[in-house]
């Protein structure tokens, strides 16, 4: 065999390649076909159903020709993916048609988002700008639905000012990340039905497709629940929850995490150690993790401060995790291996199953991960 | 239109992907092919220039059916990893055929990663394991490369117990994740060809293709060359480090970020949160956060007790992390936006460049991670 065998076998892959991108470029007009009777049935774009069957099928056909199980699923989700971006054109709509939104922050990053939505299933829009004060009156009058999409330290005031424009047959939303303060306040100030809600994504999402919204149906959920319909129409998992067991939650998840990710980069910085060096050095792990943190300080510094300081309970656990920290410095230097193993051991416990299941997860994430990366 | 179309439009899509199904076989079975020729020519089995050409050959091509250019990258960057794990069949020798290889813990998951490699470049590899020391001498004769890998705190006294059997033609390799202590040792007790390594990856990855092996070539790298030249065959990708330098990188790396995330599960589990309630209300960004977290509980205790308790200047490092928590956290109690921002943007002017690119690759790798979740 020589030089000229590779060359020959090169050629017939790139003829091949082109071949699977034709197919895929049918695919996707297909989709779109599919798209457009599903909006004429008013059918939801995304169905849970149909994405195990095309998965399957595949599945079951690849392992006929003896093709790897996760190879033909880690392609057939990104061409799933796929479609469901082609598929932000038109929704049918869970209520009257031109129902009137109002959207409070409406040219902000979130509140683009979900004007986007509203307008693809045949709502009314209209944003509400901090100027439009003067003219709250006329903006809000026979609106269905308030959404308030503003920082999170104006809420509360926003909500108060809205009040005397408000009807009993408005339906009151919010989208803030706490939810036990806000939902009460608009319970106090507006008669009508009030739903919390925090959608778990930010403003770069390209599509609602499989994105967690939580939603706090405070007061009348039947009046709302068409909403709420509205939002898994578009794609979204809707997670009903009560406002207190979200905000504990959420100190957790939101805060306590990234206080911890804020801390590490601020000492980063103080440090100031190379990152070239750093990320030349660095296994795929760690190259994972000091994106997390470098990503953070890519975003907006209020909105951290915002959502880490929103609450006396954060600060609790910040400083008891804080406190923590000194117990383990000192097993550190003891090198005092058997509390350390200890110590290891209940925090396994605790992740119970789940420590297996992600230590599977991250392995197969590591590996598109490192798909990304340039070679050399 | 009706229901009868959609069904119609799906079973055109299921025949379409066993269509692009079995033109994904047919390339697996042209990319062997190739492998055979390229171990035939003694060709490495990776060639960056290859990849390159490939992906923008179906860029430009998607490019004239309009199809978005991620969505085909991301395609074949995964089509191309599976082509690498194809290829660990045979790869050249960069040395003679036979070569005697000792490893010492070769019984182990680093040494049987390079077992199985240098055995599929044709070296006559042998295992050393605790119980062959009474064997000693006639396992090491005539060996040309031996290499340590075993834990880090017995890797000194095997260094010492091996050097009545060394001669002077033997490389000496080490893998531990601190350099300059055992590299230093290594010089010590051997006068032949030293080389100290640490590969950046785990025993769980399946192929070698585009994983960082960190070289030190402390004596003789002439002599080495080879060796270094035999991994990169392998697919590696081969940094070239100062021992110190290395070892205060991986400080930063390794023990500073197994502390924090070790303190932070320890934490958790004290704390005693509801997983499965955190998980439900996680957005995409803190559930793979929280994978970070749970996957190094599922591994040994005692590995990461070792890294983070390799030297007294991790222990320091760890300390000075702790000590900038305590006026962070008088920033929080004080609810001090000015001086928050002012520490973050601080933190946004190291990370530099770096910010945004990592906001924008989490984004892309947030989006696979979101392909692999169950919708519902």
């Amino acid at each position: 065999m020589d030089h000229k065998n590779l060359v020959d076998i090169r050629l017939k892959l790139d003829s091949l390649d082109e071949q699977i991108v034709d197919l895929l470029k049918k695919r996707l007009d297909l989709v779109k076909s599919a798209c457009d009777v599903k909006n004429s049935l008013g059918e939801g774009a995304y169905s849970h159903e149909r994405e195990e069957s095309i998965l399957s099928h595949v599945e079951s056909y690849a392992k006929t020709l003896s093709l790897p199980e996760n190879y033909v699923k880690d392609l057939w989700r990104r061409i799933l993916r796929e479609s469901y971006k082609g598929v932000i054109g038109h929704f049918a709509c869970t209520t009257d048609k031109n129902t009137k939104v109002v959207i409070v922050g409406g040219n902000g990053g979130m509140g683009q988002i979900f004007t986007r939505y509203f307008k693809s299933s045949d709502y009314d829009v209209i944003s509400f700008e901090p100027s439009d004060w003067d003219r709250a009156s006329e903006i809000l009058k026979g609106a269905k639905i308030v959404i308030i999409s503003v920082p999170i330290d104006v809420t509360l005031e926003v909500i108060k000012r809205l009040s005397p424009y408000l009807t009993e047959d408005m339906i009151l939303c919010d989208l803030t990340s706490v939810k036990a303060p806000y939902v009460e306040a608009m319970c106090k100030y507006h008669k009508g039905p009030v739903l919390g809600l925090h959608p778990m994504f930010g403003p770069d999402v390209k599509s609602l497709v499989k994105q967690v919204i939580v939603s706090v149906p405070e007061r009348f959920a039947d009046k709302s629940a068409f909403l709420v319909e509205q939002f898994s129409l578009w794609g979204a998992r809707l997670v009903k929850c009560d406002a207190k067991e979200h905000d504990e939650a959420m100190s957790i998840i939101q805060a306590l995490r990234h206080f911890t990710t804020y801390a590490y980069g601020t000492f980063l910085s103080k440090e100031n150690p190379s990152l070239k060096n750093i990320l030349m050095l660095s296994s795929p792990i760690y190259r994972l993790e000091l994106l997390m943190v470098g990503r953070l300080f890519a975003q907006n510094p209020r909105l951290y401060a915002d959502i880490i300081m929103s609450s006396k309970k954060n600060f609790e656990l910040i400083k008891a995790y804080a406190e923590s920290i000194k117990p383990e410095l000192e097993v550190i230097y003891k090198k005092d291996m058997e509390t350390f193993i200890k110590r290891f051991i209940e925090a396994r416990d605790y992740f119970g199953e789940y420590a297996q299941q992600f230590l599977k997860d991250s392995g197969a994430l590591l590996a598109k991960f490192q798909d990304d990366k340039e070679g050399f």
